[in-house]
Formats: C-alpha cells, sequence, structure tokens
C-alpha cells in the first residue's frame, strides 16, 4: 500500500516536560495575571517585558543545585554566541538595570510576568516551562523596599482570592545567617564550598528534618536509594551553632514555655497550650511540622517576634553582620505594622533562608497554610507559592558598582493550583450558544442569526461541521457546553420564527424529572424570528 | 588595579535582534490581546496555549523562502532530540489538533496569542521575537468557516480602535491560481519547484511590479544591487497566462471602463473616474499603487466585485479547481453580505497570495489604508497586518487523514505600532502620586500615609532613595512623570498636616505663566492629613 519515497510520518507529541493549556486553564491564568499587574501597578511599579533569550553569559549561572555549566538551562551555540532561554526573571531584570542605568528612574521599581525554562529531568507536576510574575525594586538599599515587597505580596494573595489566614508570609534575613557562619568560623573566601553546602541543606530541613541537616553538615548523609551526599565536614562545635539557627523556631517555642521572663509576653493558657503541643511534635518527628503555621492570635505573634529576635541576637553574639541582619529584621516588622501588616500576615521565621546562593540580606516566602489532598489522597500543607529576597551584587556583576536590589517571584501556576484545588475558582467554561444547520442552502440566514447574537454581545456560533446527522450537531453543542440552541428549518424560516433550546434545564429534566414535571417545564421554546435575542437572554440569565 | 583570576564582566545588552518592552508598551499591548480575545471569545473561539518548544520534526518546514533545514529557526539538540521555538501559532496547533483528535470538539474554533521567534538577520524594526495573535477551526470544510474568521478579524480591528474605512480585508482563493497553474501546464507532481518560485514571485508584485514579476516567471531577475535570481523557466505563453492572474485587478479595472456591458454595473462618473486614474497609474508606475485600496462608494465595489468573479472565471477556463475557487469567493461574499459586512470591509482581491506554501484554499489578508510617514519623512501606505487561509493538509503530516482547517494571524506589534503612528493608543504613562522622605526616622509614618492612598485605589510610592538631597526625590518624581508629590518634615508632622504639590500644573505655571497668575494659581496645598486623599482625588481628577 505504502508509495516509495513516502516519509514517516512525525509524532504529533508536546516535547517532554511540556504542557498545553486549553480554554478555562489559559483564561484563569490571563486573568490572575492582571488582577496581579493591578496590585502592582498600585504599588507604583512600571511593567517590563524583555524577550525570553538571553546571551548565556548575562544570564549568568545562578540556578540552585546547578554546577555544570549551561546545566539547568537550555542553551546553544548561535553565530558564535551562547543564547539561552531565560531560567527566571530576575537574571534578564539585573542586565536590563545595568544597560539602561543612565536612563532608568532610580529606584526602579518594576514587574514582569511570562514563562521561564528549567532544562531539568521532567517529573508529575513538574514542568519545563512554567509561568513566572516578579516584582523587584532595583536601587533601594532600606529595608523599606523589602517591607513594601511583603507587604505588596499579602495585598496580592488576597487580590487572586487568598482568604486572610490561609496564607502566612515568613520573613528571615540571610545576615543572621552569615552572622551564625562567621560565629562558626566559615566566614573566610576560602570556605565558599561549605558554606554553599550548609546553606543547601538548610534549605532541606523540610524535607529531611532537623537530623538529615545535622547529617549534611556533617560527613554526609546515605538517602534512602543509598546514594551518598557529601556534607560540609564541619566540626561537632560549627554544627551545633548552626544547628541553633537551623532550630531556632523550636528553640523560641521552648524559651516562650520555660522561661518566666518570656512566658510573661504570652500569658494566655490556650497560646501555651498550642506551643506546647508544637515543641513535642518538633522533638518526635523533626519534620516538616515545624514550619506549619502557629495558630495563634496577634498579639501572641508579635510577643512572639520579639523572642525571636532577642533568640537570633543571641546565636548571633559578637558578629556585627548578624546583628546588623537583626536590626533589620525588627525594622521590617515595625515598618510593616505600622501599616496594618500585623504578624497574623507576615512574620518573623528563622526557618526561611531561599535556595539561591545570590541573596545577601532579607528573605522572604509566602506559603498558603490551608490543607489539600495530594495525589494519594493523604491531606498535606500546599506550601510555598512565592518567594524572593534582597540580592545586592547582581547587578555589580555588570557594571563593578553594587547596586541594591529586593524582589519577589510568584509561582503563578502553582497558585492557580491552590485556588482551583480549594474550589476557589471556576473552571468550567460556559460554551457558546450554538445555532445547528438544518438546511445547509441557509447558511446566510444561520449566520445572520449568529451574528445579531453577537451584535448583542451573547457568545454564539453557528455549526461549520458537516450539518447531515443532526445528533451530531446535538452532541457537539454538549461537548462544548453549550447553554442553549438554536434549530430553524425551512418550516421555521416560512413561519418567521426558531427553536430555542434550553440545554442545561434539558439534561437536568432529562436526569431528574418525573413525566409530569417534564410536562410543566419544557425545555425547549418556539418564538417569532425577531425575539431571539430576547428569549436566549433570559435562558442564559437564569443559568447564571 | 586589576585583582588575579579576576574574570571579565559580561556585557549588559539585549541580543541581536531582540527588545526590552517597558512600561506603556507592555500594558498596551497586554490591552490589546485582551480586547483580541475578546472578540474571539465572543465568536466562539476557546483559548489554547502551547508551550514556546517544540520537537523539529512536530514544527515541520514551512517558513517561506526558507530552504535549508532547520534555517529560520533557533534550534538546539537535546537528549537525542532536536527542540526548537516555535516560529508561528499554527504548527503548534496542527500538532494539537491530531494529538488531542479524540477529545476535541470539532470543528474545533480556537485562539492562541504569544510570542514567536525567527531565526533571522535582524534589522530595523525586524526583530526575532515578536507577538501573533491566531483565530483558527480545524474540521470545517465549508468556506463558511473561512468567511467568519474574516467577520471576525473585521470587527476585532474596530475593536482594537481602527475606524471602518481605515482598512480592508482582501480576499482570494489559491485554488484560483492553482486553476490558472493547470491551464499554464504547470499541475503535475514534477512541477513543484517551478510552482514554489511562481508563488513566491506573485507574492513580490507590490515591491518588484508588473515587470519584476514577470521576469521570474522567466528565466530569472538581476536586482539593483547585481545579485541574480533564478526564475522558474516559464514559456511565454504560460508566463502570459500566470500575468492573467496577477494583473487582475488592472484588467477589471479595464474592463470597467472599456466594455459597455461591464459599465452597467458601474454607471456613476465619479467611480468611472477614479478607476480611469488607477489604470493609467498603474500602467505608469506598474508599481503597489495597483493594491492601493479603491476609494469607492460600496456598490461600486459590489459591482467590482461581481466583474472580478467573471474575469477570474475566465481566466481558469476549463480547469475544475480554478472553477470551484471562483464559486468559493462568490459564496464567501455572499454570507459575508448576508452579515453586513459589505465590499467597503472585505473585498475580492486577486492579487493577494500569501507567501507561505501550505495554503490550499481562500487566503486573506487585512491592510490598513491610511497613509502614515515613514522614517525618511515620506508617506506611505500603512500595509498589512493580519493575514491566514486556508490548510487542508497541515493535520494530515500527522495522522494521514485530511484535515481541514483555516485561520488568520494578527500581527500584534505592527497593529499597535499602526495605532501609535496614528495617536490611537496614549502611550504617556500616569507615574504614580511620590510620597517624599523629609526624615529619614519617619519611614513608618511615610508607609501609613503610601498604604492610605493605595487602600483607596490611588497609585503611589514612596521615595526608596537615599532621602538627603531633597531636589533629587522632586526629580525622581518628574522622571516618574508623577502627577502628585506629597511633603511632610517634623512641622507637618507635629501640626497633624501634609503639604500636596500639583506636579503637572507647577509644571504648567513654571512653563507659561506670569507672576500675577502664579500668584493665584498656587500649585501646592496646605492641608490637614486627614483630608490628604480627598485633595490627591481632586487633583488627579482635575489632570484626567
Amino acid at each position: 500500500m505504502a508509495k516509495i519515497k513516502k516519509q514517516p510520518r512525525p509524532k504529533a507529541q508536546t516535547p517532554k516536560g511540556f504542557q498545553d493549556y486549553f480554554g478555562a486553564d489559559v483564561t484563569a491564568r490571563a486573568e490572575m495575571l492582571s488582577t496581579i499587574a493591578g496590585v502592582y501597578h498600585r504599588y507604583g511599579f512600571d511593567a517590563l517585558e524583555t524577550s525570553a533569550i538571553e546571551t548565556v553569559e548575562a544570564l549568568g549561572k545562578f540556578l540552585p543545585d546547578v554546577d555544570r555549566p549551561n546545566e539547568g538551562v537550555f542553551a546553544w551555540e548561535e553565530d558564535n554566541d551562547w543564547l539561552a532561554l531565560r531560567y527566571d526573571l530576575t537574571a534578564p531584570l539585573a542586565r536590563v538595570a545595568a544597560q539602561y542605568r543612565n536612563d532608568l528612574p532610580f529606584p526602579y521599581r518594576r514587574y514582569a510576568m511570562g514563562p521561564v525554562w528549567r532544562n531539568e529531568k521532567p517529573g508529575p507536576g513538574r514542568f519545563r516551562q512554567f509561568y513566572q510574575c516578579d516584582a523587584d525594586t532595583v536601587g533601594a538599599s532600606s529595608v523599606a523596599a523589602d517591607a513594601e515587597i511583603c507587604a505588596m505580596l499579602s495585598d496580592t494573595l488576597e487580590a487572586v482570592g487568598i482568604d486572610r489566614g490561609d496564607y502566612v508570609i515568613r520573613v528571615n534575613n540571610r545576615k543572621v545567617l552569615n552572622g551564625v557562619m562567621e560565629v562558626a568560623g566559615l566566614s573566610g573566601d576560602d570556605k565558599e564550598a561549605e558554606r554553599g553546602i550548609v546553606l543547601r541543606a538548610i534549605d532541606k530541613l523540610d524535607r529531611l528534618g532537623p537530623d538529615g541537616v545535622r547529617a549534611l553538615l556533617g560527613e554526609g548523609r546515605k538517602d534512602d536509594s543509598g546514594d551518598f551526599t557529601k556534607g560540609a565536614g564541619l566540626s561537632e562545635t560549627q554544627a551545633d551553632l548552626i544547628m541553633m539557627f537551623v532550630e531556632a523556631n523550636a528553640a523560641v517555642d521552648r524559651k516562650l514555655l520555660s522561661s518566666q521572663a518570656e512566658a510573661n509576653d504570652l500569658e494566655d493558657e490556650k497560646t501555651r497550650a498550642i506551643i506546647s503541643k508544637r515543641v513535642a511534635e518538633v522533638r518526635d518527628a523533626g519534620s516538616v511540622e515545624a514550619r506549619k503555621v502557629l495558630n495563634l492570635p496577634v498579639e501572641s505573634l508579635a510577643a512572639r517576634n520579639r523572642v525571636t529576635l532577642r533568640y537570633l541576637s543571641e546565636v548571633v553574639g559578637e558578629s556585627n553582620v548578624g546583628q546588623d541582619g537583626v536590626a533589620e529584621l525588627e525594622q521590617i516588622a515595625k515598618l510593616l505594622e505600622s501599616q496594618g501588616y500585623g504578624p497574623d500576615r507576615i512574620v518573623i521565621d528563622p526557618s526561611v533562608v531561599r535556595g539561591l546562593g545570590y541573596y545577601t540580606g532579607p528573605v522572604y516566602e509566602a506559603e498558603l497554610t490551608f490543607e489539600i489532598t495530594d495525589h494519594k489522597g493523604r491531606p498535606r500543607n500546599f506550601g510555598s507559592v512565592a518567594g524572593g529576597g534582597r540580592y545586592d551584587d547582581l547587578v555589580k556583576r555588570f557594571t563593578g558598582q553594587e547596586v541594591p536590589a529586593t524582589g519577589v517571584s510568584i509561582g503563578v501556576d502553582r497558585l492557580l493550583a491552590a485556588l482551583r484545588a480549594t474550589g476557589r475558582i471556576d473552571t468550567a467554561a460556559q460554551g457558546p450558544v450554538v445555532v445547528t444547520v438544518m438546511d445547509r442552502d441557509r447558511m446566510a440566514d444561520y449566520q445572520t442569526m449568529v451574528a445579531d447574537l453577537r451584535n448583542a454581545d451573547i457568545r454564539a456560533e453557528v455549526y461549520l461541521g458537516n450539518p447531515k446527522n443532526f445528533g451530531n450537531q446535538l452532541k457537539y453543542a454538549d461537548k462544548r457546553a453549550s447553554p442553549v440552541a438554536i434549530i430553524a428549518g425551512s418550516d421555521e424560516f416560512d413561519q418567521g420564527i426558531v427553536q430555542i433550546k434550553d440545554l442545561i434545564l434539558g439534561a437536568e429534566i432529562a436526569k431528574n424529572a418525573t413525566l409530569e414535571e417534564w410536562k410543566d417545564r419544557p425545555s425547549q421554546y418556539e418564538v417569532p424570528r425577531d425575539q431571539m435575542i430576547a428569549k436566549v437572554r433570559e435562558i442564559l440569565d437564569r443559568n447564571n
């Protein structure tokens, strides 16, 4: 049968790790991006759109857990230049801030939204193209800029439909961690590798628990599969110091319970009971529970903030950078409270470190605190949907001059998934009114009907498939989730009428009604042609 | 000075052929895309978003004027697969229609919007990443689908701000050209190369004029730079036949003028005068004038449509496919007129062929007809902003089964440029209210002010740069195009007031006013703190 020279057919397949999005999934994302852009704009941020492609040298190598050159990115050579798809929106911003440094207003507040690409092994729910939505302030060294981003993030989450109480923004400061490193004797230029391992180990607290982190600070850790990850090789004393930071939350809780002085900050029985339970959980499980949101009254959280700051100040001891970090956290909390963003929304949390190596000051993370059911039916916290921090050295790569910068990135697709999982966005799209075709030669008349409907701002279409089998047309309307079908054959045209079928009511009746009810509630109406629009609108309004 | 081992700094540069978009340029495009999506949705089209990356085999090689493999696209090898950035939105649609053929409703109406990438030599105004905005119907063989797309394109252009009369949508049919090819003996499988050269030659009529096209149909053509382009090598008779098609518009005009029978269709003096002038122009210049929009009354255009159809019917003679093509054009015109889209908006025009090889039936193109001034100050027609047609074989590549499809692609960036060039969109963005910082220690108070403004839905920001030099803060407000600055130092805080500066009025006064006027119209107001919002809103309303 095959002809000669016939080429094999190409496979119709989305490339591995990529996904196609249809209908309501696309429009829901577009609406969310538009809502977020509205909040960012109100805060004075300006839009920026760079192209998807950058030179490899401009992008730099800032992906977490990536050691080999160009790993993690899609890159190729073009006319002796290496080009790559951006892996985030921060690297392009640093390039823009350097390139247009004489023209942009500084501080430069900008937002950007669009896809980014990661050349990683795809997995379930893990795609190689996904959306980010960033806001950054470049050229402001004051932590007021960090506080502003946290406040804006809080407003943004509420604007897209996350209720207050269903999220928490946790703030920490890399300078505190740097202070701890200094105290532990890890601050020299020759200790960069160790610091990197420590950072990545701490960032895995959620997954590995305190014992796992501790192992990575020392010789290393063998995972369940038997693979061995080399550790930072710290001494016992050094590791103890780092763990004081890692387990700060649990330590603060214990302090609040044991010390009378601290307990004065936190008097009520209920709060003490919650914290007591948590301390036990952390000790027993050493797990993700340590980061669960504290379900405490806002005054108790404010008190807890104060105890946390005192504890961190003790841990960093004599380190100047460490004390700077604590002071900055204190100032951020104060600025936020003055604008009405209390610790029930934005809280100081030493367990947040963020994996990226380039952060230099405050770091922050937004977590959704409601439970969802995972794919195995188990309840779990939804987790992080946004994060960011201060990175004062990214622009310096280009210009040699330090340019302070801070910003946040929202994982739009995760946020959409969260809203969908909790029924906060409606993914059932309303289909168009379908004008069916009874008589192929009357196509011009059907087109006129559909034009009338559209001109009345009603979503409508004429059936454009082969009209021979009328059943197929109704099946099509069903697949399209059409609320209404219009039917007209030569009889109707002769009499100047149309048949209007309420498909939603029709489906309901077919499912539930008795014969009596069916007679009382007809789902098909015969109306004069000039009343078509009015009747359709009546049905649509009833169904909304 | 240089330290050892210091790496050279990366260049802060947009890669060659790419562009960064700032502020109002980004938001204007987002608004336009949202408006277009609204029209497409009303017509029953559903959103689809595929990823930027496809396999090279799925994309296929359908770029015009590209002969070498992978030329024109950005492609690279990844795990033994060749991947590439999409060069349009049609190839991914064909892949999707094949991949999900058992799940999608057919006919499948879908729209898609987003960037596409072309690996072409960049030039002025010619970028390697640009936006497209497509709508296609897959699975409808009826030309009613083509007519619908043309009507929707007309609605879309008017929805984004192109006035009726400032655009025209031209419709032709590849089958007519195929009929001409058949009559000229160019229809065999062995004549594919010749047909390709003929197609590309005709598509260059605008640029080369009839003589240039004629040369390319024969031996070939030497351009001004001396480069020689090989022609199709047709005989005189063959080339004459093709030229009858190429110069159809001029021929129709001559017919309308010379033949009494045709002239009955077109009686009024004014129309005859316009056409007469045009015939002379075409004869003299043989140039782009041939495609200038006919500034005729709609009845004359309808008459002209009829003459064009008769002429094309004569040219294709005995060819069945050619006569099919003419009949389809007639039906499209009839369907469109029944919906109120007369030839003043959508007209039959044999000069439209579209360069892409894959079209199999109706082809269409939207042209803006107003003049703009080019970069050398010369007036010229703005030209094409959208185009498309029927391609019945693209899905067949994957499945082996023919799936009819038709669709349009709007060049969003060109359309934006057109609206900008004619002042139809406002590119001057309104900046935020700037709360200045007189006293660094009062940052919490300034943040409270700015939070109050934002909560009142007023775009506002606090100055986050170094506040030492107050002049810099006002310069910043100027660069941000801020309408209002808020000023408060310790005096103001003590008295519970703020100073509000109307920066737009201030700038006007500084430019134009006499001293008297200046005294009468102060641009700075002192108001109690609790009246700040009201006063700011009053100033903003006055400036809108």
